[in-house]
């Protein structure tokens, strides 16, 4: 059984020692875990840690194919079954991340006589401090951990740190640890990748070398272990790891050649092995339509079978090329975007979320870079205000940098050093995030007034962009207004990173059947430059109740 | 049997009285007009014109309920089985447009003995000059009739002119002749109105009158009838009728409250009279979502009733308010959308084409008047913009129109004459859509230039909106286009509807990896208003295969 304590509170994090506490009894590391009937582990476990059998199993034919386990835990009100998987030498692994505290049994059932039949019971403690349980779906459009703690995605990209050489990987997690990232996204296997000869990957997902000396029967669970290693670092650092399950960047070793049987068993070792991990989250591909040997179906099918075979319902997405995959679908739990034209205004960035009824969460908006494609051309400034529209259109945003030299490859691959300067601008963000309303930024006057998120009332982010104005004419929409209310309002500047209280109160007074104005009708005076915005919040006691239905115009 | 010879090129329409030609062999009128077995209709009907089978039944109980009628029609190789209905006095017709032609059979069948078991053939002869069949959707993104016919949408809105005054729906249809609309929404049913002390609902689609007196179980033929004719005299001006089937307008009548087994004969009743017509395309509803007693799942059940009762696959969709109904499942033919936001750029325009892989019509995106509502208000400027943002990013626009005096509704509601100046500049862009590619215009580097539209290579849109350039230098992606092509560019303004040649010629040589220029550096020099465009064709013989896929980047 594995403990790993996490306490990192948001901007502060730094790095945990990895407690490991094996549930062993009276039994010998190494040996069969599990309890006998009625045998209980003697160190607790926490709630959304994760719990692990290890049990002594067959090592004939091969495991991997031909042995099915897994167990059933249950506390008398929840039950669920989590998969069982092969680790090699003859050692088989149940993990178990708990829902709830208390009093939990388990059994295992498998087809082999050593590895059914097995009972034993534990104690789930509470969650300790920074341990907030999975993020899930909140407010439609929104995140939020699943004891209701917000979770306000600043994603990062980070292709393949995990098949860098080692101390480039320990660079990168210092790297993250005083960055304000809190996802990342990353490939499961390795891509190809013209840096190979410095970035050789030490491991690989199979038995053998690609492609001829694969055994695409049998994984290599070092390279698993590799991982788990390296996402628990990051679940200690509060960092979601949104895992690429599918990429079209490893032709040359048949990754995007593996027959429908082989993708399964594939998906099926990955849930058994990760999913007990918190913070893991599910992207099923990275540019999906690239990889021109599937089809939608193809998607369709795989998203399924991550669904059905994950007994915690990690949030689940897939990532385009040029042709989105349909988002609508029920197994989709939030929109993962490429796009380079939505995200640069709050106006084109908004229409996602109408159609998915979903987060929407822009993973490539191009990147911060000086790189010769075009998509990765983007200035500081310009991926600062992807952000900024991304925020103010109610949706998130995710953060590349790819600053090559003839040495190293960028961020975006093998991790290392930012080499953009957006970063300091997006924890200032992040801060501004989560200051804000806890369920979210939403459109306060969808489709007219694209440029001002919040909730109608109570809270206003308003973004200039690009425009350089000298003077904001104080304004607010019908819904939550009324006479007489007072607000403050705050100057940011997005770039400078300051946040300057505008001195007064600003009270409000009905102008038409749309708009409130202030009472004496004061505006704001701004400095002219771009990358500028308003924070607006009700001083006086805003409702209980969250403000009625937008009204039909 | 009707026959309705139709002559519409587009931009040139006239009236054309409605020739009328009973199928009556030797029976005499209003009899039964089916043949016995082996009997032939004397006058054979032009493909997708219609057939009516006209039968004499019961009128015991009550026929719109108790008796179930319909007929199969094949001409060996197509079978289609078409419902019959209720015309009330005795009568029940069953209407058939011939999708081939040749010798046709066909057999009624029925739950009573006098309807049931008739035979007959009948000769389809091919379509006459101007009837080019129902509109399909093709290339994905677009529409052709199915003749192949490119069908390029440019849409208007009126509402309620189907229960305006007599004299007042003729003054409709003259502003139609003379319009560039080709295709006009309409509610099916009455909606309430401040000037229906003027625009009384002459008829009532069920017998009696709202809410009290009305009879649900039977509808009044009449109210449809005259609904058939308006319908029938819109074909004949090459106008497709987009049939709005429920509406939030007429709560107190009961329209949104009735029981699902009463929409369910409501549409089947529709879909039996109207689907024979072939510019009948079926809109579930307007504001969809402020029909507060249906749900998401209300609408995809009625959809799949229309779907499965229409044996002629007419194009389907619906119409939102602040909710967008999810255009992706396969019921849907294409997305049809109120958006305020989106059609004010290309780049917010052309972004739910690629969720929803379908066309995308614009059916509302404000109307040009002088209304007090803000939804009310563009400029004939902003109107034209409109469409053509729309246009660039490979949707479709539809228009409205609301000045409104005090003794009138406007033309969105009971149609009359236009109060707006933007008919003819979309007039103007009607006419370049249909000098443009036959199958539609596509974003030629998605995403990334939203404001250049065509096909690469060969012909190309690119419109400069609300900027005022004065130069613009040539510059064409990659797609399609290598050193030492051809073309001729033209400049368009777009309110002034003017085409400028540019003088001589422009000749591609490539720049970098994503761009060619023009060889000698030459640019456009452009007059510094806003609404301008550029066409530029290619010169040279393009090549006959379509451009490549889009390279990725």
């Amino acid at each position: 059984m594995h403990r790993i304590p996490v306490w990192s509170p948001p901007l502060t994090r730094f790095f945990h020692a990895l407690l490991v506490v094996l549930c062993v009894g009276a039994l010998p590391a190494h040996a069969q875990l599990v309890a006998p009937a009625g045998g209980a582990c003697s160190t607790p476990v926490e709630r959304w840690d994760y719990l692990e059998l290890e049990l002594k199993g067959p090592t004939a034919g091969n495991p991997f194919t031909d042995v099915a386990l897994h167990a059933r835990f249950t506390d008398g009100t929840t039950t669920v079954e989590t998969p069982g998987f092969y680790d090699g030498e003859g050692v088989y692994r149940i993990r178990f991340m708990p829902p709830r505290p208390g009093r939990w049994t388990y059994e295992t059932f498998a087809n082999r006589w050593e590895l059914t039949g097995k009972l034993g019971e534990f104690t789930v403690t509470p969650a300790s401090e920074g341990n907030h349980g999975p993020v899930r779906v909140r407010a439609t459009y929104h995140f939020a951990h699943e004891d209701g703690t917000p979770f306000k995605p600043v994603g990062t990209t980070i292709y393949s740190w995990l098949d860098a050489p080692e101390d480039w990987q320990e660079l990168t997690l210092r790297t993250l640890a005083s960055s304000p990232f809190n996802k990342a996204r990353m490939l499961v296997t390795p891509q190809q990748n013209r840096f190979r000869d410095t970035f050789a990957p030490p491991r690989w997902p199979y038995e053998g070398t690609p492609p001829r000396d694969w055994d695409l029967a049998r994984f290599n669970p070092d390279f698993f272990r590799h991982h788990e290693r390296r996402l628990l670092q990051l679940r200690a650092l509060g960092i979601e790891a949104d895992l690429i399950l599918f990429h079209p960047y490893g032709k040359a070793w048949g990754l995007d050649t593996l027959t429908p049987a082989q993708d399964e068993r594939y998906l099926r070792y990955i849930v058994a092995r990760f999913s007990a991990l918190r913070n893991v989250w599910w992207s099923l591909a990275n540019e999906h339509d690239f990889i021109r040997t599937k089809t939608d179906a193809d998607w369709d099918r795989l998203f399924q079978i991550v669904r059905d075979a994950d007994p915690y319902g990690h949030l689940r997405s897939i990532h385009n090329g040029k042709l989105i995959y349909n988002h609508t679908h029920p197994w989709v739990t939030h929109a993962s975007i490429q796009h380079q034209a939505a995200p640069r205004t709050p106006a084109a960035a908004q229409l996602f979320r109408d159609v998915y009824r979903k987060p929407v969460v822009y993973d490539e908006v191009e990147y911060e870079g000086d790189f010769t494609a075009r998509w990765g051309r983007l200035s500081p400034e310009e991926m600062v205000h992807r952000f900024w529209c991304g925020t103010v259109a109610g949706t998130y945003v995710s953060h590349g940098d790819i600053y090559k030299t003839p040495e190293k490859d960028a961020w975006i691959s093998f991790g290392g050093e930012l080499g953009g300067t957006s970063a300091p601008r997006l924890a200032f963000l992040r801060r501004i995030l989560e200051e804000g309303p806890r369920d979210g930024l939403d459109p306060v006057d969808k489709w007219w007034d694209p440029d001002t998120a919040g909730v109608g009332g109570r809270h206003y982010l308003v973004y200039f962009g690009h425009d350089t104005p000298r003077e904001w004419a104080f304004r607010l929409f019908r819904a939550g207004v009324a006479d007489g209310q007072r607000y403050r309002v705050e100057i940011i500047d997005t770039w400078a990173m300051t946040i300057t209280p505008v001195a007064g109160e600003f009270v409000t007074k009905r102008q038409d059947n749309y708009h409130y104005r202030e009472a004496a009708g004061r505006a704001v005076a701004l400095p002219g430059r771009a990358g500028m915005a308003l924070r607006i919040t009700r001083l006086d006691e805003a409702p209980a109740a969250p403000p009625a239905r937008q009204p039909e115009d």
